[in-house]
């Protein structure tokens, strides 16, 4: 008799934790899902800009690369935009773990505005270069938020073929 | 006997797991707490515009609002304060579920200091207005500790009233 | 027969438990770390000034402050830095609980190209001052990058002195 109490008292215990269990995954998941939003909100401001060699603003320093980018492609935005970079820097190596192509440069403009026309006038022109050689600009997202969109680009091209076919 | 060994097993278990639980339970606290203070400290330049008509910024941009607040109720901040504005956003849904008023603005501003000094002159000012309409200014919070706040002054407002009553 | 069944499905759940735990843990450690990032990523423009009075700040302004410290020991650097101070406070006591000592002054500069300058011309000179009272300049890391640093440092030297003797 004793042993089968213990065993109800276990086995309501063991209830107690189960549910508990689901209520603190709910909170990490809360908190998660809230870091990710901080990460992309302080991103807001950001440029990222692929396809640059390794090292080329070492010389001539990141403002006058990215002057060099405006004046080259977006001629009239030239006196509209804040040329000041707050911070510009290469992505850390745990966003490009294959080193076979060159890291992004991150460059952190003072206005959230001026990274969004940048990045229109970029979508509506057919090619960027820098000296010549094309390069892509885009936004700057956490990684979390890359790899989320990833997988839903993945599930709308499972599912658009399958009404397709 | 063998039945009994395994009880004592799993009973050591359980109270293992359960001593572990309240650890994790204090680590997920603090870290929610750290990332409600990393929200604040990102949110310490912004000003809260609450009472602007939906799009109102649109036409004239965030900037040439803002100055047009400064203008309309603290002339003589004009010259001392930085006009340029970081970034202007309306608050997401999130924060109004009731679509019945309009989103708050939140202006971005680039010190600090100048943020103060505006809530400061508008809580010495009666009425704050754009275009002659009433408006409110106010610092910008996270969620989370606007609730808390929230529920500080009502169970302040309880203790009040035992302590009067 | 009856008891035995249950004392295995117990067993079964508390195995599962465990193995949920620990997956849990390292989410959880993810985040943390992830958190720190942000927080370190959030301080990278400012400069820790330590061993200033407490207050002094506050007749001149933090910006006049940082201005005189600049002029005071780096003038070769006077005409490059940017000037502008984004925020300027004390930090807060968490970071010092014995009141002993001042604290540090937390100053956000807008470029951190421009706080990695100072730093280097710092390393550079043997003595930094304040009105003639010695200074320190420092990088400004979150408490638990500190806290982590300071544990290495224990670490590296306890096997120096090891590998020394």
């Amino acid at each position: 008799i004793k042993q089968k109490k213990e065993l109800v008292s276990l086995k309501t215990g063991y209830l107690k934790i189960q549910s508990e269990k689901t209520k603190e995954k709910k909170r990490i998941k809360r908190n998660e899902a809230h870091l990710w939003d901080l990460e992309n909100s302080l991103k807001r401001a950001n440029l990222r800009v692929i396809g640059l060699k390794e090292e080329v603003e070492k010389e001539i320093g990141v403002e006058s690369l990215f002057k060099g980018i405006i004046t080259e492609n977006f001629p009239n935005l030239e006196k509209d935009i804040n040329i000041q970079v707050q911070e510009g820097y290469r992505t850390p190596s745990r966003f490009n773990p294959k080193k076979t192509t060159s890291r992004h440069l991150i460059i952190k403009l003072p206005k959230v505005k001026d990274k969004e026309r940048i990045l229109k006038a970029a979508r509506e022109k057919k090619q960027i270069t820098y000296n010549g050689a094309p390069i892509h600009l885009a936004a700057d997202f956490s990684v979390e938020t890359l790899q989320a969109r990833r997988e839903w680009h993945d599930i709308f091209k499972v599912l658009k073929e399958k009404v397709l076919s």
